[in-house]
């Protein structure tokens, strides 16, 4: 009996998760959009969200330390709830790297004086897509995406290094771009975090269904 | 008898706490010191230092799970264990930035482009002593300590504004320093962020002591 109770709060602590990654999904979408779009009303809704998924992140932990304390679980099962625990600290900054974005959106100056850094939004999906199958390998216990996600990390650390030289030539040659591309060297070091965080959720995977933590990339 | 074991157990981990705290502050004050002097091999010990940090993390993480899973703590205990799990994301975060700090020193450019942005070493070391006084909080579970660095956040954030845009005028006036401006920057965001973390542990010592956690500045 107790045993079942036990099971129905760990499938509710499965949904609540779940519920969380779909906003921080939503975010860093949602980020992304309105940094190709100049969109300040959407980057606004992002900044504005993020109270939402930091109140989500206090009620997963009190149920992970309440079931912890009063259940008493067994090893796998407290692996998982360990996860748990874990996962929604990286799921949490990146939302809040999504806020930070769409923060110097908003304020970013609307004249255009860079033409478009052409690898920014490259980078920006390919760290949405991390964050989607890190995401992805934890509802679904994936150890090979997680591995997959693990393994791009360097990708993304190559695309900050060789965007932010391109931004540092952009300022040498054109003075007048100083000011917004220092706003865009910021929102790709926050897309570099992101890539880190989404990272760190797959070697918590890969720790919760092999019991080992190392970092695979 | 339970009990008994329990508190030593509970003084285990508050004296692994305050080692960490210990060298993290010793991470914080050497990543500032390597940066004033332009000390590359005061920064590689930083650098290498992190993983003592991160060990011990996941060392305190366990404690902290193992304690709540086997001795079932009342209220006041499972908060108590609950705010140390917080803390060490912080601190492990702050060190992460110091270590990021680093890994710039080292890989700078030694020849001076810029003169010493005046208010860099003074905004570094007010954001060490907010450190400091926040891991002081902790160990003596002094709250109004806690709540004065609460208070000191928004001087890191004016901090950071100003120095952004004295970089961003030193760089308009002489493309030269872009390269330098640039890593100077990202170290300043580090800061900043420093500056975060520290009032995330102070906010957590006041829900230790009152119960309640809340946005304190």
């Amino acid at each position: 009996m107790v045993r079942n109770s036990f099971e129905t709060d760990l499938e509710n602590l499965q949904s609540l998760m779940v519920r969380m990654a779909g906003l921080v999904e939503e975010s860093i979408e949602n980020s992304i959009l309105a940094l190709r779009k100049q969109d300040k009303e959407l980057a606004r809704k992002v900044y504005e969200n993020d109270d939402t998924i930091d109140n989500l992140e206090s009620k997963i932990e009190k149920i992970c330390i309440s079931l912890i304390a009063k259940q008493q679980p067994l090893a796998k099962d407290l692996r998982a709830i360990s996860t748990a625990l874990k996962i929604i600290t990286d799921m949490e900054r990146i939302a809040d790297q999504a806020a930070d974005i769409s923060e110097l959106i908003i304020k970013m100056d609307s004249i255009k004086h860079i033409k478009p850094v052409v690898d920014i939004p490259v980078m920006a999906d390919y760290t949405k897509r991390m964050v989607v199958n890190a995401i992805d390998s934890y509802v679904r216990q994936d150890i090979s995406l997680a591995k997959a996600v693990c393994n791009s990390d360097d990708e993304v650390d190559s695309y900050f290094s060789k965007i932010v030289l391109e931004l540092i030539n952009i300022m040498k040659n054109n003075p007048e771009t100083v000011m917004q591309a220092t706003d865009l060297m910021f929102i790709v070091k926050y897309l570099e975090r992101i890539g880190d965080h989404a990272t760190n959720i797959a070697e918590w995977v890969v720790f919760n269904v092999t019991g080992s933590h190392e970092h695979i990339s």
